[in-house]
């Protein structure tokens, strides 16, 4: 995941990768599709690298390998795909302990079995920076739900909390992958996306793919106890942290007005520890409508773009 | 692919990673394999590092773009599979212009868009040192061919000529696709490795995981115009490149003697230029006895141990 922006060689980079879009592959958002004989596979691929995702003696090792997986199970849980194998290959330093690379697999087997996945290969070497690539493998026994697909008067739903992701949240998030699961069979979301690159930037995806707008309620974004601490306890700054920050690995999606009342008792039930919010709704038209109880406001993180990164 | 032996945390993290058995997922040799409805699928990753793999300013970028791809192609050329797609992350230093990069993918579309592969999806991120994973997915119509299986009496082949890859070959390789895919077809090998580690260790992992010995016939090695040169025209040398020094990416495999005419004949038509060499025989019992025109010489690669990476 590169902090970028500032590197316009990404975009370079994109346009370079051959997308050929016949069935039965597809690239869609965050990850390739292949149908085989009915089924929806889904693949992902994402990198973490040593100073740039995180940094040796300041993360724990096994957070760091519960981190290389969980980004790739947060894709899957977005299309609401169920994890099946994962690849990996890293490039590892030698000044990196033997205890430090058994506690980071401890981390990443950790998860891997919490989701039955299967290790399907990868390869070693050695490299100045510690770098774990990992390919992941996800089943979708419903058509994937994707990016695109939000409908004016769908509600924006948002799971857990917001902002503030770089104290800890980061590093020992749980993907939500149940809840993707859920919501795909259940609830069939006209569109979904987890939030990696900030709220502001990951609805913006929702809404240019979706040719749509969305109003905004600003006084019900749900503001995590990390954002108000790293914002000092000033609430603007904490919400422009919730609205930006990034790597929150929520699910943000909408759904049919109609099924409001059923997701949301649905919900308690099924996940009574894992918040959900209503933040607003889906418009005609385009960009983002901000809202402050019922009253239109400026957006309160113009200037704050968030992550970028290529996918 | 690191230079080892020097380092034992490799087998320490290979006893880390969950080998799964249970149908339909299998790790096989190098690569796992996935069985849907009736058809095998093969995922192979391969990772390339700039300062271990290849030099900044001395390879050609196309050449790098090349055998990131190559390299994962011919884990797949070994088990007679056809290539499908491929997901890549990069890890990307500053230093690198944008030309590199360009260029860097030129090659690897050339080299993707002859097997009609598609890109399911990537990651970028900034690194130290150029990193290139790719995570490879192919299809076999016939069931893989594996490194286990040789039986005694099976005659022992070799594709290409051997030694001296350092020099030009391990950046501009062809990958044995075309001939993986005939082997696996039409003559069903008892066993088949690429060759990456060099002869002498591909072949002991052959003979290991079949549970058998060989009779290799040194005057027969197919000894590369590189080696020789490598070798300062030392035949001696030269052979002892060829047995060991690695990264050759020619296929290695065991079929029985009955078919031997027939693949011959049908090699010369289908390959005409691509060497095909006779080089010994499987055993009953364990390890290599090396014969020089009928006799039995000791190892001339003894203390030679070539490339080890981890699978």
């Amino acid at each position: 995941m590169a902090p970028a922006g500032e590197w316009a060689l990404l975009e370079k980079i994109r346009r370079k990768i051959p997308r050929r879009l016949q069935e039965p592959y597809r690239l869609r958002d965050d990850a390739g599709l292949m149908r085989i004989q009915g089924a929806h596979w889904v693949f992902a691929a994402d990198m973490l690298v040593e100073g740039v995702d995180f940094r040796y003696g300041h993360a724990k090792p096994e957070e760091v390998g519960h981190k290389a997986l969980g980004i790739n199970l947060s894709d899957l849980a977005a299309m609401g795909a169920k994890p099946v194998a994962y690849l990996i290959t890293l490039g590892m330093p030698r000044r990196f302990s033997t205890a430090w690379v058994t506690r980071f697999y401890d981390g990443l087997n950790r998860l891997a079995r919490r989701y039955r996945m299967t290790c399907l290969g990868g390869d070693l070497s050695e490299a100045k920076q510690w770098t774990a690539s990992i390919t992941i493998l996800g089943r979708c026994e419903n058509a994937p739900i994707a990016r695109q697909g939000a409908r004016p008067g769908d509600i924006l739903y948002v799971t857990g909390s917001l902002g503030g992701s770089l104290r800890r949240h980061h590093l020992g998030f749980q993907p939500r992958v149940e809840q993707g699961l859920y919501l795909s069979s259940k609830m069939k979301p006209h569109a979904m996306i987890d939030i990696s690159d900030g709220l502001v930037q990951d609805l913006g995806h929702m809404l240019r793919q979706s040719k749509a707008g969305a109003a905004l309620r600003l006084d019900q974004i749900p503001v995590s106890k990390d954002a108000f601490q790293m914002a000092g306890g000033d609430p603007a700054k904490a919400l422009r942290r919730a609205l930006t920050d990034g790597e929150d690995f929520e699910l943000l999606f909408a759904i049919p007005v109609r099924q409001q009342k059923q997701l949301e008792t649905g919900w308690q039930k099924r996940f009574p520890r894992v918040p959900l919010r209503a933040i607003g709704h889906i418009l005609k038209g385009r960009g983002i409508q901000w809202m402050d109880r019922q009253k239109h406001v400026k957006n309160p993180a113009a200037g704050r773009t968030g992550y970028e990164h290529f996918r």
